[in-house]
């Protein structure tokens, strides 16, 4: 299916940042990581590091101003005061919203669907070791960059942004855009990640099980441990983990690189992806994204 | 010189990401990275990866609305016609602004001093191997992951936030704010980091060096070569060098760790700077900051 | 409390090993690691592989032929039929016994107390990857090996033998001993561990952590998935953590090693446990751990 | 040759270990690393770290009671007073009975030979280093680990298992199974080993005759040096050598992995060496052992 | 074109060294790896580290008592006096000479061409960090080991040699060779690498990057920072960005080796070129560059 | 004592390097690593790979002529025909001689004791895999770095120097030099190494060994084993060995530089050693070092 008859207007995307998790703070760049593509218009405003009540509600107005056709909503914990607070005010606004987060909004699934949001919940983006005692700026930047790497190389931000072109192209061809319903664990790589090698897969599912387990331990180490004795060798603990954990996503994707087969997906200037595996050689179109997109989509618009 | 009679109102912070360098994805979480900071708020609004004058127009304004303090602009290459676009603007808008910039700001020291802007250029925070051949969203997050790494370890982070907690610290202390004047190459890191090792300090010297290096193929291999069998080789040849970067950033932090050296300077809940060395050891006041900040900004507000 | 007065006859320990777990190979070597302990004799019985209810009843006897003071039965799961066959020969033939065992032996917990059994329950010891299309005698000694550095570095093995070594100090001492009732987690190590610096402690704990999360990953892939292209990169994925695990540990140990702080704790020839610090300097006896056992055990005999 | 007419008796394996070598831990598993084999039944006993010849005398004969069709006896130095009277007792009972040892070993060999013992001699199983100033439990477990490494990496595991896999077969074949008489040394793995890479390959006999090295450097710590200056610094030597030969072991490994052509020989349920190559793939039978073991067995059982 | 018709006797090459680059101490084996050349005769003088004009001027005429057909003068800087002295006297002498240096030698291009000198300069053979409370003899030697790993892997050696190869194979050819006038830089490993995988080229082409890091920041530490709190941690950097490239270029290599096509190309015993890829597979003639040399060479001759 | 009343005259160090070992390429820097030594005047000469009797004669008298105070001699094996003829030629023209040699000159000692000549047998400086399927100049080279990299990290370049400079320093005082008697064994790197660290220390002994081993391989490859696919893997063998013998170096070197107890010994302009442990602290003079000299030569000169 050609892309002809697509609509000259840019899609406009609305972001709201609340809070940090690790799918965020690349977030506008991974749907155009060249700045040059002419298909969209992106617009983001955060609140920073805080996610209070009053100030998404301050806040959140100015992505309006933007008519944006769609917003994505990033933030931990969605279960918390100012997610709420957004949510509610999104539901009032009716611009369709997808909600990306960390594990603890997979108890949120059954409100988001009811609710009509789009939902990505991320279940190897883990909360920080927040204890004051170790964690200053430069190890809060180092987490996140590890963070980062896990969820470059296992694929995970792949998903994401895949998930948010589908529904540009579906604005852009004019069609009902399905919001993804996506719980992204350890199956999500292991059944759709781009690696050549199964060791280099089994790697990289091993990164992403590890994040699963910084998780954990940081939850206990913030919430449950009450003396510094105990809870300061946890956080340390989970941020070792979390670097051994990025050390082991980039040796599997050196595995790709060592066989030349490393796969490489960008964005072309008119918004439609490109794939390529050996380095040297050129890109072509990725046509089959766009059947799988367009078939379920089309069947829903006619629906 | 104790802090007392400091003003209770919070201080408003403004950002604007126009583009992106290293040292903005995270900006808004350094100076909040435990998101417990009572002392102030912040706004963040960006144009997502592009750098167009009209989204620069339509977007800044946004970042008044909140009647910030004073805003800290992030851009690559600030000469580009959209920060120049914003300089206007907030010139005309009287709103003391801080422009953090890569290499090529350099050029622009002059202006910025002739305007009253402050600036932070960051010789160390290189242009990304654009190319689309090579460039997909999964190599410019680890890109990204990467240069965060060095920034973070180096100090580089730790300087910035600092110019940003000083100018808060004034504004609550009722002084004057000088903005800061500052070129961090690495003679700012040979001279004013945290390191106790002095080799652990030259791996972190030499990670920065590389990362200029970076910066420097990537200049060429993005403006200068034209045939992909040039220019391919060259920006994966940078993202090697980045790459070995952060390692070379993470084992000089290892080497503090493992004499338990490593120096942590979070932020207390009212603003405060605080520091401590040994990991299982409590943290103190660090008290020679304030006295540093102080001495030189009372002689400002009294001029 | 001097030692004098010991008595002169060896004390036996018969040891019968059902299946294998990771704190089994070694187990004998543990308590006399230079064949040289003249203060007692060790019979060790096995089935191999197989845990089966009549390889059992006709291996165990064999111990019992040795007349032990004590047994120590390893096995996982000790809740399937062949050890639970054990501990009804064993509790007829009133033979002080201890069962070494991984975490699902925590379920067991009020039956071994129930019954006056010791016990020891290893959380950090994880199922194989029992999975025919990849587990073959090479991987299973792969994983073994990885699983044997993990259990000595973090001091999860220190802990073990030390519980026996208390065990046959009451007997010399004509104590009577409280058999142990101990489950080795995280907690364990941090409060226990022999590490001088703090972030190898942090990496002990978190190579510890990943095993954990090996076994998790394993029961999943081994009982719970069906599919092969579901299973196979499960397990890979297992033994990836398991090797990265091992490397974590074995870089908490170099911590040491490159301060000259790593602790030894061998046994003397009359089985007294001696203790030292720095490589080139002599051993000490540790009189500290028998002023602990003891002060314990008295209070038990005179009970 | 198909293996119809097999017999449907189990065949017995009984094991008697005596002192500790690399290839003697994890032996029983060796043979059945899923635990899930129909066709052997395995005993096995030791007497823990001591070789002494009354707790040969005493323990031996409890292997006897188990009935084995033959016996596996894994000693150091065979020709120390507890082996030899070990030797006595199994020549005496006439039952087939196979040495495995480390290199001194070697110079037994026509002793072997003239009393119709088999022998497997692993050059590369080195002695511990066996300082108490050096060697705890801990260290020990390492050392063995770092052991066991490399033994199953580069094929010397496989070529004992086989050995003993030939045997259990001619049993069940109703052949008169030949008793290995091998010496193990790098050319075994040069010319037997499943490494598909030739660099990989020698990195595998590059680890292997480290292992021997080790041998070679702890014998003079252990036997020569009388002075603790001298011999602490030669047994640390040779544990920091046995440390890079398992690492060295571990990326011949990785280099198979990267390629996907890491070669696994698991036994099925009824016994069988079933083999693959790629990991995704399924398993098929190894019928060009089963020719090459008959071929030479057969001839025997004729002659 | 066959070689028939060569000259019989043996072609001598003069080599005088002055001073050390890296390209220097291996010099005479890179054309002579295996000693077993029988077209080939070599003598190289050297006054060791010092570059004095005087002692060139003693030292220089040994090597024309051994009347070579052709002299290759290496030094650091040739604009210094000692290589300038030299110049006059090998352009007096009327000898054909080719000079290899450093970077700085670039400055000199036209004066040796204008004179007729042969030129080779290696833009990444850096200056070494030559500060006494830095450098002695063991930093001296591991920096240049280092350097050695670069140039040797990212095949700057073979273009050396292959120069000299090819002026020697016009001697036995009684052709007329044409001196060469090269600079190596990136370019050069990019365009002329023997590497198969494009990745293994970037990580050989980083590491030559980062020698020319070093150059820079060596120059800048030696000749313009005067204190010692400067440029101590300045010459430190260097040498651990050498360290890391000689890390870089060596897994570059092992890339190669991982897949199995390492190319090799050693000198026959009558120096014609040999080349394989395969490690196992046997060795060819490598016709494709006598090709190359002479056509042009021929051409030469004939004008 | 004081070094008053030295000589003004430079030394004459006479250098000739017949054919290759690991001692050699370096030689001349290790005595004037920052080329300002003003006590001595340095002479080279070589006759590149080749170690022929015809080269030797010819070659040899170019370094009287330059009047030699001592002659430094190094070449592998001075059994051969080459180096035999060498010290004929040196024993009549009487000057002091010490030859540098490997493991098979260990054989020549009483020869050399019985001619007057001083020696230096490395017992580390292994054969290179000298077969043309494998070696070419590439490979040549690496394993030239790897072995500089062992032999300066482990001191025995360090060892060497130290005794050319003791010659030196004779000479300047008028004193008759005892010529060296060493074999440089791990026995030397133990008791003489400045290794701080007793695990750096045994790592630089494991590297060491570890060369051993690649002469031992290696001697066997290339003069024991005729056809290829036994021998291509043994060098291949070897020079993986001598790889990680180079790495185990460097890590032993990066343990004394994270505790910054890195000794360094440069040569002061005048010649005399200065010693330093912490990088950023100024040098002393090593007054320890020729107090140990000169107690010994004076004696002699007495005698």
């Amino acid at each position: 299916m050609a892309l002809r008859g697509a609509s000259l207007k840019k899609v406009k995307v609305g972001i709201f940042k609340c809070g940090n998790i690790g799918s965020a703070p690349l977030l506008e760049l991974l749907i155009d990581e060249l700045a040059d593509r002419e298909d969209i218009s992106v617009r983001s405003v955060t609140t920073g590091a805080k996610m209070l009540v009053e100030e998404v509600e301050e806040a959140l107005p100015k992505i309006f101003d933007f008519n944006p056709d769609f917003i994505v909503f990033t933030s931990p914990n969605p279960a918390v005061q100012g997610p709420t607070k957004a949510r509610e005010i999104l539901l009032e606004k009716k611009i369709p919203s997808i909600f990306i987060s960390d594990a603890p909004g997979k108890r949120l699934k059954e409100e988001f669907e009811k609710n009509g949001f789009g939902y990505i919940i991320v279940m190897g983006d883990p909360l920080i070791g927040a204890r004051k005692e170790f964690l200053d700026p430069s190890e809060m930047a180092l987490f996140n960059s590890n963070i980062i790497k896990v969820l470059a190389i296992t694929g995970v931000y792949r998903i994401i942004h895949q998930e948010i072109d589908r529904i540009i192209n579906c604005y852009k061809e004019g069609l009902t855009a399905e919001l993804p319903k996506l719980i992204i664990d350890t199956d999500s790589i292991r059944d759709n990640s781009d690696f050549k090698n199964p060791y280099a897969k089994a790697k990289a599912m091993a990164a992403y099980e590890l994040t699963k387990k910084v998780a954990e331990i940081n939850t206990r180490a913030c919430f449950m441990e009450k003396e510094k004795e105990k809870y300061i060798p946890l956080v340390a603990c989970a941020h070792e983990i979390v670097q051994i954990a990025a050390k082991l996503a980039e040796e599997a994707r050196e595995i790709e690189k060592y066989t030349d087969t490393l796969v490489r997906r960008p964005h072309s200037k008119d918004g439609r992806l490109k794939i390529k595996e050996k380095l040297m050689l050129p890109l072509t179109f990725d046509e089959e994204i766009y059947h799988k997109w367009f078939k379920s989509s089309k069947a829903d618009s006619q629906a």
